[in-house]
């Protein structure tokens, strides 16, 4: 498999899974500012929308929107228990995986995260953010994961968490995703994803500092 | 089935999907400005984000996010053809879904269909719009629906596309997604469905402005 990413962004938590699932992929970086790859060749032709992830199956197949990917890493390997393999559970985990791409990633965290929204956008997701996370918190009540184990719900739910103090969102107001954001980030595979994809921030930072 | 529903909002999709599988179902108003049923009980307990759809099953399993539900009520009837059953086509449906829920429905629409919302947030929101829907005319190219038969992808875009008039967005200027949308709207279930919704949303008004 190949994984198309983007250091930090939301295709860190199908890192995540390829590293729980022991899958050798390959990771291919990408300039979501340019929309290339690093030897400045076209993504637009891989993902027309532009965005991380994609993942390169074995057979060659194209898969974009992360929860979509997410859940092919985890059927693809079934021993890593990524996901529930059908029934309720999986219902349950789906509802997680589009919370979290609909209400946390899309509504509240796009525009925190773009430099150049308007200060009305950023208010407004600001506000949104509110009875979201409570609401999130009270499901996490004496939870260490959103299902009853690791699943690729929680791989996503870390990554985006961890975009909540670079915009300001300080998630001390809610004590029961703080302890299960810093849970998780003590977990071994998402160590090392955040610490390789740290790395490749500031490499990527500098770059385009100096473009 | 139950179908927990706002008139006119993305619950009409599922509303859809019953209607093409052909299902009996209970159809129970929410008013999702106080989150209570039409008898003035609360909503908050059936799902504590408040959101429509919820679908109780026949088995009395709540399930919520409309991309979730709209699965569901296609793998319940699986004649009706409604989802690809698995594989890669399934992942499409998967893709389109996800979409539809995160760019199209939170990231474009929840603002401009807020009268609240702040002009920034209402201004972010329709340049985001531009992109999306230059990309989805793209893929609209020569096609009547987005795989290639009628899905339950079709039944939640068709209702997205709906809000585009109400919050300014004329299609016209997206010929493919303009035709996909008269298309769609002039098939038998989604006609049955919006023209007894608007009655809904219309009674709805009446009894909000008397309130």
């Amino acid at each position: 498999m190949e994984l198309y990413f983007s250091p930090l962004a939301c295709s860190m938590s199908a890192r995540i899974a390829l590293y729980e699932a022991g899958v050798d992929a390959t990771f291919t970086y990408v300039e979501t500012r340019t929309k290339t790859l690093g030897d400045g060749s076209d993504f637009l032709g891989i993902n027309g929308m532009g965005q991380v992830p994609v993942l390169r199956t074995d057979n060659g197949d194209l898969i974009a929107e992360n929860p979509v990917v997410l859940q092919y890493i985890a059927d693809a390997y079934p021993g890593s228990g990524l996901a529930p393999h059908g029934g309720l559970e999986r219902v349950r985990l789906q509802q997680w995986l589009n919370f979290i791409t609909s209400e946390l990633h899309k509504l509240v965290f796009i525009s925190l995260l773009d430099a150049k929204a308007p200060q009305g956008a950023k208010d407004y997701a600001r506000a949104k953010a509110g009875p979201i996370l409570d609401y999130l918190n009270a499901q996490l009540q004496g939870r260490e994961f959103l299902l009853d184990r690791f699943t690729v719900a929680d791989a996503y739910l870390v990554t985006v968490l961890n975009w909540a103090a670079p915009c300001g969102i300080d998630l001390a107001q809610w004590p029961n995703i703080q302890a299960y954001h810093a849970g998780l980030r003590a977990r071994p595979s998402v160590a090392r994803a955040m610490a390789e994809e740290f790395a490749l921030y500031q490499e990527q930072d500098k770059r385009r500092k100096a473009a």
